[in-house]
């Protein structure tokens, strides 16, 4: 913490690559994990007293090397900061091979923080699911309409590791992967501009409309209930079942991103 | 839930297998979650009004139909109670293909869930992870220790399927299922009551008892400070490392339930 | 295949979706195994006596329902159809949700059933890897790069599932997937035509050029010897170790696409 | 090889750690494959040239740290060997974290090694799904079990890794570690000899008892077909669908484990 508020930098990461058991039998969870809320209540302490004002951000990972790891994903990290009433002092750093190592997808694991406000940084790494595929314009374009509509991403940024695979064995190597990483989403914020305003985002509003009619916001409000629900829906024969449209979603996407690639 | 009231349940499940996304392009994830807690809020509403007083149980699963189910697992369901102060009127019931499906042992979500008071029923299912080993002692034994310590199930059972698996042909096996499988968790039963008072867990006790001293009182009361550790530390060299003894965990738990099985 | 023969069909799969075990206890793996050839074998008969000339495939999956598949993947079912003297009579039939649920890509289940010039067909739906994200164009480019070196499919082609998710409630939905997937193979086709004799060719070929000097092929025709190799790498400490580029062919491969698009 | 063979080693394991490839854009599968295949010929001539006489092993991996290798599992293994001619120089060394890795179960790769003849050597470490569980008697029986009935392990062995955890600091873990395995497997040696003649082996030899049949006899031996399997079975409605009856096998397992046990 000391070095980086030397370095002026703005966001601290708690990686949480060790916390965890190998054998629950020699293990105490409770005591665990109570013990890791307080060791995090003094970090934030001893951040005030140094007077830093970084971020400080807990990068979810399920396993590896332990069995079971406390940061399990983002929604388990989220529980445990209100469970401790940690909160308000930390953020999420995502990254996505540790998202599927947790069974989501990297859209995922940040859509889900996102809509929680708790998006503090994002790591921009080759998930496993993608190997070979990172540069994806799709997930870039899909990430950066993320960014956008939470106002962008604070103290924190798209952090690329800074090295590549083990086995590369050229220096060149290791700018070809940025330059190809920078560029991806550059391309990704590019199209993002363009599809945040568009078709899509059109559609996908459409898609929850019903939820801003009277019965829609009594439901939001809690002022609804099963029994007014059930007269509701007997006298409305008529309301169709609706598809999600899938598949049109995915069309519309590819158009345009496609548009903005010919642009 | 008017036939669970009527049939004198005491408990009635909330099965998450259903809800979640194909696509998270179509998908607003805060507002179904937000959608999701309404409907929860509203069927405690309903259960009070119809004066039913079993406990109200969410099953956690990952996936499968869908890609992403909002009850993924035990954390993630817990932490989602808290989010929106439903913590008070849920309990979960764990079912074991679905704690493995989402990365974890069974012995996991039940431990975890267990931890926090929240352990209302056990599914005894065969999960993926030991097809053909499922009426395995330790594991069995593992369980009944936790629902000693937590003083019993309360409304919740041991839950066995009412069906075997699809190509079962003949009516016997759904017998020698159930048979077997109550012998397991009785024998498990039987062993717990023996271990819980043993060697093991006297020695997960020492394992922690360094937690009962000064400092990590102080700790566990958020009345200590990275200074005053960093401080403590540099004055007591002799304080050794100490390994888990992982190994002599599994030792210990398999010759007591030997003994068990001897006597 | 009476059928199948009647309506002029150009393949004939064997879906691998049943043949498998449970449980190991009540399962003898090589009797099974002998019997599952033994059937492959009367079959193949079969269609010689009825007179067809449809090709055989087998469509590899490696569980579910079953614990345990034979047809686990495509490389345990080409070294089954070696072993059992098959090889002759059937082809692949290869399917992107049983590649990833094996624990492959897509992508690497059709390049090494190509590479032994076994891939006889091409099942186009959806992997879980890639929901929501299945009209992937690079994929696709890579998928019709595969098709094109072969010599195109011969009696098999790209399969489209007839139905879509079972969520779906629009007929619509069935044909905006299809027109989707076949859309995304076209352009897949088109960037494929530009690629196989593009620059992420040539940098192939390149990469593995050494093969093609002295000792490369004395090392393919097997005429070489550690002795030699030892003695041939101490008498030339200027060969460089290489890089194998990886972050180079990403670019390449994403730049290609790109210019396909515009153009 | 030197090494091994000043130290009279009886086998010597090829370790399928690092053979495999990362992005498949920059991979040429069957070079690849051709050449590996190249390599273990000279290695073979090499032990010949030596006068060594230890048994050469393949110990498959499926990935980790490349995206896929080529030794993936046994079976692929099995089929690589048989392609390349290479059938008859090598066995397999099967080690449980690999096999659950490529998702198999333990039991199921040493079984199908050992149905074909090729299983030289078994590693005995943890595997990730019995984390903490490694001392499991039930899986010890059956593999002591494939072992009396394969006339033991010739030139191989029961090999204990010579480490443990990496978050191990008491060289005392390393001897409980020790002491518990073997006497693990010592006990499934017991419970084996037991077992190899009890009720289960009888149990499984009448499962498969109609193979004998005439009929069963001519599917086996190539000499039966489709129209007279047809003919066979409308002549014959009595013959009744039999359930693999699991769930007994299950029982039976545990009885014998259980009764061995006590004695």
């Amino acid at each position: 913490m000391e070095v980086t508020k030397k370095l002026n930098g703005a966001s601290y990461v708690f990686w949480g690559g060790r916390e965890g058991y190998q054998s629950i039998l020699n293990t105490d969870l409770k005591t665990e994990l109570d013990n890791f809320a307080s060791f995090l209540k003094m970090a934030v302490a001893h951040k005030k007293q140094i007077g830093a004002d970084f971020q400080l951000l807990i990068e979810p990972k399920p396993k590896e090397p332990t069995k079971h790891q406390y940061d399990y994903d983002a929604q388990t990290v989220m529980g445990f900061l209100l469970k401790y009433d940690l909160d308000k002092e930390f953020n999420l750093n995502i990254e996505p091979n540790h998202t599927t190592l947790a069974g989501h997808s990297y859209e995922h694991d940040l859509a889900i923080t996102a809509a929680f406000g708790k998006l503090g940084s994002i790591d921009c790494n080759t998930g496993d699911e993608s190997l070979g595929w990172d540069t994806d314009e799709k997930k870039a374009t899909f990430v950066m309409k993320l960014v956008i509509k939470m106002g962008g991403l604070g103290q924190g940024g798209l952090n690329f590791d800074c090295k590549v695979r083990r086995e590369s064995t050229d220096l060149e190597d290791l700018f070809i992967a940025h330059v190809g990483a920078m560029d991806v989403f550059a391309k990704g914020l590019r199209n993002a501009a363009v599809s945040i305003n568009g078709k899509l985002s059109k559609m996908l509003t459409e898609r929850y409309e019903s939820w801003e009619s009277k019965e829609g916001k009594e439901v939001r409000s809690g002022k609804s209930s099963f029994e007014q629900l059930e007269k509701f829906i007997k006298a409305s024969p008529q309301i169709p079942v609706l598809s999600g449209k899938q598949e049109l979603f995915d069309r519309v996407f590819n158009d345009e991103i496609h548009d903005a690639l010919r642009n």
